[in-house]
């Protein structure tokens, strides 16, 4: 729980290779933001002493408490904080705040996990989850691109479901090295082959089917290889819309107004309305003026 | 066309990493027989110099035909062959064998090409193939496991379609790195956790978000660390399985006696009668002999 009468709160989002921490007020303006490549990797367990360090970096004070999400708080963080089941309310985040053992007014904000259709789980996310709703965001459903994105559906204020993909990572993966890898040379954006990669996906046949089909096409000249990339691309995304079963009259918001963000935009059209676009730092500031204004009324 | 007086000949799976070679007479008896790492990547081009070299070591004189299957054949080969259409049956493969410009006597077996559900592309298999048929196999499905395993419906001595999964490149992939690579160390194989892997695979979710799930099972402490390789290769496999709608009274060949073979043999369990597991060498050497009988009815 923050308490109640700061009126100042210390926010990172503290994740595998990246964090940024922004220090807002009460009322929500944000007096201070910093962004560096000291994720939990790069830590090496010293994660009180990164933290100081950020601190006087942005020169806040130790009385100044801090709100950290992400993967800080997974076992390979600075303190293994339980996973919340997808029932407990966004707006309850607040009061289920995770007290670093040893370290007063440093806590932690719980991931959430389900187990429909296997096992699936989030941190970080949640976070950002809650500043969407408090930007208005309502029923519907979020998806939030990245290395491994994530489609929420909201209701009532609570998780209805969510599934991640691990989208970037293995177009990253298949980029990187092996038989696509040839063909996946950074090129320019490519609307047709990304059209024709989310096509592909709509047939739902398995990835590790669709996949070597894009190098087939390309050695039955069927597609030139400079659209490779593009064609795989919207294959990955264009799973990820399928699998979600995003239609005509579905309300969804991409969490995400970089260039990944715009991928998905492009996606959506070919599967529903205009996707809203919200972006990744506004939200975030708003689940840390919601956590810390949720903190008046407990 | 192998010239019809020819009473032995030298045959080559030449792939991308490896080469196999046998030279076999008409009766089909196996003369003498090598292997080597010379592929398509070693021999820098010099295919001529490469096939010399392999005459001399395996004392075949430049009177002998080769006949030559795999990447050999591909844009990176010593010579493209363009893919037949699966319409042309298996046994016409004899009569379609591509001649070297400038080398006489040295011959390439085409690869197949269908565009159905998108596209997909064999070379090397269809040489299997017609050994599988010369040794027996009939309508039904042949799985032919691999970094690229091929699921072949053969129906009357023709393909009637085929799929290609990229199941051995992306298992390799995700022990080699990213965030399931710390869980996919070396290990004991674990039925229980293959068995979790195919159950997995037949819910059709897409891989991206299944192969998450591993991780996720992992973090939310629902499965050991240790048990995820076998989940991962049991879902991956499985996901071929599922693919293919294998279930009870499938008639299935799997084409290798080896321990990738054996794999896919356990996940048939799951889905269908116990498949008939076939030696590759076996089936090539079948495969050399139907080419080389095949010539004398031309």
């Amino acid at each position: 729980m923050i308490p109640a009468h700061a009126d100042k709160m210390l926010g990172v989002d503290w994740g595998t290779s990246n964090r940024r921490a922004y220090l807002v007020e009460r009322g929500g303006r944000c007096l201070a933001r910093h962004e560096d490549g000291q994720g939990m990797l790069a830590v090496g367990g010293d994660f009180a002493g990164s933290l100081a360090a950020l601190r006087q970096t942005m020169r806040v004070d130790d009385a100044v408490p801090v709100v950290m999400s992400g993967m800080i708080g997974s076992a390979g963080g600075w303190q293994e904080v339980p996973y919340l089941d997808i029932a407990t309310p966004l707006a309850a985040l607040a009061s289920h705040l995770a007290p670093v053992a040893g370290h007063p007014g440093c806590l932690i904000v719980p991931g959430y996990c389900t187990r429909a259709d296997g096992v699936d789980v989030m941190r970080g996310e949640e976070t950002q989850l809650l500043g969407a709703l408090a930007l208005g965001v309502g029923d519907g459903t979020v998806v939030l691109p990245g290395t491994h994105s994530k489609w929420v559906q909201l209701r009532g204020g609570r998780i209805a479901r969510f599934a991640t993909f691990m989208t970037g990572e293995l177009f990253a993966m298949l980029a990187a090295g092996g038989t696509l890898a040839a063909i996946m040379g950074p090129g320019e954006d490519d609307d047709d082959a990304f059209a024709a990669g989310i096509a592909q996906a709509r047939l739902g046949l398995p990835l590790s089917q669709s996949l070597f089909g894009a190098r087939a096409r390309v050695v039955a000249k069927d597609m030139a290889p400079s659209k490779a990339r593009s064609f795989v691309s919207g294959l990955l995304i264009g799973t990820e819309f399928t699998a979600s079963g995003a239609g005509p009259g579905a309300r969804l918001s991409i969490l995400g107004s970089n260039a990944l963000g715009a991928h998905y935009a492009r996606a959506a059209r070919h599967f529903c309305e205009a996707p809203a676009v919200l972006d990744a730092d506004a939200v975030y500031l708003a689940a840390l003026t919601q956590l810390l204004q949720g903190s008046q009324h407990e």
